[in-house]
């Protein structure tokens, strides 16, 4: 049905999240309309990012130099890390543009099933950056799923020895409908109710 | 917020249809995860499919030989062309497997307001081949747009002095809901009755 290298460029479009066949196809025949330039761009680009982007040997984070940008910054926070599960919470959380500190970025969450341990995880070096840095808060951002949770505690406990250690709020989503939240999410609202100030 | 090489591959995935902000982040990610060698794979496709697909010299369909597979192939109806828009329409019609004739992709639709008129698309060729290979029928299997009804009209008048010429059939999609028909269509599918063998 599709002449060769049109079979082969669909299939490797389909090997992405998220894309099937037809978008496969769609995309595809774009590619192909467009312009030499614009494909090799794109090319260019995968190739170049997968080549150049590694992880930040002080927090993880994905970057092209050996410490990532956050960790350069001299204007951020130094004394409070934020623990995290993966970039891509990095990413959300620098969106929002509220927190100034540092990150860690475990590379994952304790995952038995899957054969991931603390060991398969950047914990051991995020003790010694806390000692090594006289971090003041540790603020865990790992989401509340039974692996993340599990994640939560286990670099908690770990933590606490050596400074103070909280974690991000969970409860009713800003535009969220009571009559419509699940009975955990509304559980944990109640329990992390603060005074009015 | 991202590393440069990051947000360049980010970019350039934006360009692709369908794709926004939050998706060519999640397909960027995605590739950085996978292997080396899978990030080649991809990359190379694309230039490869972009350097070596080109459109047969006789349909205009995307091809890599001069001539598609479709036109070498001795099994397929001679005397029949069926006339598109797109080599997407040749796809979308080659997946049903119920046509065994040939194609004539004409690169478009007649547009004034776009400035495409006939001389923009593969019609001279048409002529010429219905001509030289004393094509027996013509189906123009172009969308019912306005601008494909213009093309169909055009086309149609060019090739009847030569050929028949016949369009494919409108009416009711099948799973369709006559209730939840719009007028036009249900106007076209009384039009096109047949009766009951």
């Amino acid at each position: 049905m599709y002449t060769p290298p049109l079979a082969r460029l669909i299939e490797q479009l389909q090997k992405l999240p998220g894309v099937g066949p037809k978008t496969a196809q769609r995309l595809a025949l774009h590619i192909l309309k467009r312009s030499d330039a614009d494909a090799q761009a794109l090319a260019k680009s995968i190739i170049d990012a997968k080549k150049q982007v590694g992880f930040c040997k002080v927090c993880f984070h994905l970057s092209a130099e050996p410490v990532c940008e956050i960790c350069r910054n001299q204007n951020r926070e130094n004394k409070v890390i934020c623990v995290v599960a993966d970039s891509r919470d990095v990413i959300a959380l620098e969106k929002t543009r509220e927190y100034k500190g540092k990150y860690h970025v475990l590379g994952g969450v304790i995952s038995p099933m899957d054969g991931i341990g603390p060991e398969q995880l950047n914990v051991q070096s995020l003790v010694q950056r806390v000692n090594q840095e006289k971090t003041q808060e540790v603020i865990l951002a790992i989401s509340p799923s039974v692996e993340g949770e599990t994640t939560t505690l286990y670099v908690g406990g770990l933590l606490k020895p050596f400074t103070k250690v909280t974690r991000i709020a969970f409860g009713l989503p800003m535009g969220g409908d009571l009559e419509y939240a699940d009975e955990v999410t509304l559980a944990r609202a109640l329990e992390g109710r603060r005074e009015l100030d």
